[in-house]
């Protein structure tokens, strides 16, 4: 477990690259089964880069691991969000009761869906909750830092942990997951803070808020980036000023996939926040991550389009909790199928192109 | 089984639209569950479209079946495919032992494959093979028409019958495969022909031609459309002119699922030509029709744009064989699930937005 930034900065300079060499001879293996040449697109991309970040032309993903992390956020104090704070503990609740929607679609593909409270505001006593609350949810962020150093390094230590703790239990790909009300406003924030981007771009409706409630949002936003602005001028002060403790908790997962060799699949805008913070400190995870799907949160978009990065799926999901990625998951799973189910031209018999 | 252009003109006659009521029901129940508003985009679509469809909010799709149309194209005469037509047997040989994408992929969502030789031009023996060939290929449509009129009907009575045959079997969702070697060039010249547009917007590489061979293959298909130009003024002489046995079955196939009020996914671009010419039959057919994916052979664009319709998927998928179909018939089954499995908001006891 990391207790310092200097520890964590350890950390992040152990993620080595993906294997270019076994991403040239999972192409090659792809190559020879019976379909034209690339006609499987994105699904052998999915397959080849597995294969590099494991060194093995044999990966598999069959045990799936998606972590959803919740916390609170003491700027819902400002109004910038459509659901009350009492959500966030009730949320966790039907996690654990397998009726949310990460729950339905993690059984649709066969992933385990493992729920850390990392921050949420309340106490929360229920079996099978990973409790490694870090603080009873942030400060407001638009009148000061939402958390200290020390606590930011925490939080992204209970991902590294859980993250860990999977791959351990025998997890071939992880998935990241939130919950959380109000946070698609640290996350614009920091999108905002470190990509860098116009707040107005990056900011949207979230669970559901009308125009007026956006503009006041937008603001909210400007004053916690200028109430924090001395504090903003590195990776690790930013998502402490006007982060979150479970997207600093998805950073840490992140990381710690990357260190691992594991692929890891970020969900959605709030996942795609700890993402970028997680590259900022190793460049090196983006070869571990896919990217899920395209949110209809107004300013993944701009996210996407700053990294250079594209995303696999375009449904205008917008829920979070790790739903994208139980999805993008299977089609992992179904790229690597592919590379190692399918016929070869010599055994099907099958004629090569002219 | 159809045997006219009049049966096949009372076939489309009973096609009746989706049911706008079922649809806001279905709706209604998705607005309930644990989530924002429309928070999962496209799957609460596909959700409420199947059991639109299907006249019940209790719709689900565990029986899948695919229908993969195998067929060959005199065209091939005329030097426009990368491969040799010896491979639309061979593939087919390979479907039924399980080695194909088609295979693979289906296997990885619960499907069933079934291969329907529908003109393949030479005779195969192999067990499991539906043998419904119309004739061993079609005619070189660069020369005249590709099939008569009665070959056409015929070839969409195989679709409709082999649908009609897996909904008996208790399929709940049918998905349209195709192969044949050279079968783009027919597809495109339908497009062309039926939407209408330019030959050289909506002809692209099919499994992997060059610059050359492109413009050759542009220029053979405007000659076909030049050959034949009195026959393209129906869709039934489009069909017969300009298209293939395989393409008409697959047309067969959507309308016999429209007319059994079952969901359909459209697979690619072939599949998309025979969706075309179905919905210039019975345009309700479309509310039946779930488009898998945007293929990235050029043209496919050019039939979304033009229909007003928009694929589900986007990852450079150019294979064919019911691949995406596949793919897609799982989103279909996830959102249903959810709109099954997910706990409401009293069940969970979770408060509702402000």
């Amino acid at each position: 477990m990391i207790r310092t930034a200097e520890e964590l900065q350890a950390a992040c300079a152990a993620i080595e690259p993906a294997s270019a060499t076994v991403m040239a001879q999972a192409q090659t293996k792809l190559n020879n089964l019976t379909k034209p040449l690339g006609s499987l697109g994105k699904l052998e991309m999915l397959a080849a880069r597995t294969c590099a970040m494991r060194r093995t032309i044999g990966a598999r993903v069959e045990k799936k691991i998606i972590l959803t992390f919740a916390g609170d956020h003491g700027v819902v104090a400002e109004g910038i969000s459509a659901f009350p704070q009492e959500v966030t503990p009730q949320m966790v609740l039907n996690f654990l009761g397998g009726g949310a929607g990460v729950n339905v679609l993690a059984r649709h593909v066969g992933a385990e869906v493992r729920v850390v409270d990392v921050g949420v505001a309340v106490p929360i006593e229920a079996e099978g909750l990973r409790q490694c609350k870090v603080r009873p949810g942030t400060a407001n962020m638009a009148k000061g830092p939402a958390m200290s150093i020390d606590e930011t390094v925490a939080a992204i230590g209970v991902g590294m942990e859980m993250a860990r703790e999977a791959i351990e239990d025998g997890a071939e790909i992880l998935g990241t997951g939130d919950m959380g009300i109000g946070n698609t406003t640290p996350s614009a924030a920091l999108f905002a803070a470190l990509l860098p981007a116009k707040v107005s771009e990056v900011t949207g409706r979230g669970t559901g808020i009308d125009d007026a409630m956006l503009q006041h949002k937008i603001a909210v936003i400007e004053q916690s980036l200028a109430v924090n602005q001395e504090r903003l001028d590195s990776p690790l002060g930013a998502l402490a000023a006007v982060g979150g403790l479970e997207i600093a908790a998805i950073c840490g997962c992140i990381l710690e996939a990357a260190r691992s060799k594991i692929p890891v699949v970020v969900d959605g805008f709030i996942s795609s926040a700890g993402a970028l913070v997680a590259q900022r400190f190793a460049p090196h995870v983006l070869d571990y991550c896919f990217f899920s799907h395209m949110s209809a949160e107004q300013g993944h978009r701009i996210f996407f389009e700053k990294m250079g990065l594209s995303p696999l799926l375009h449904l205008d999901l917008r829920l979070g909790e790790g739903t994208g990625a139980a999805l993008t998951m299977n089609l992992v799973e179904a790229g690597l199928k592919i590379m190692n189910e399918m016929a070869t031209f010599g055994e099907a018999g099958v004629s090569e192109a002219g």
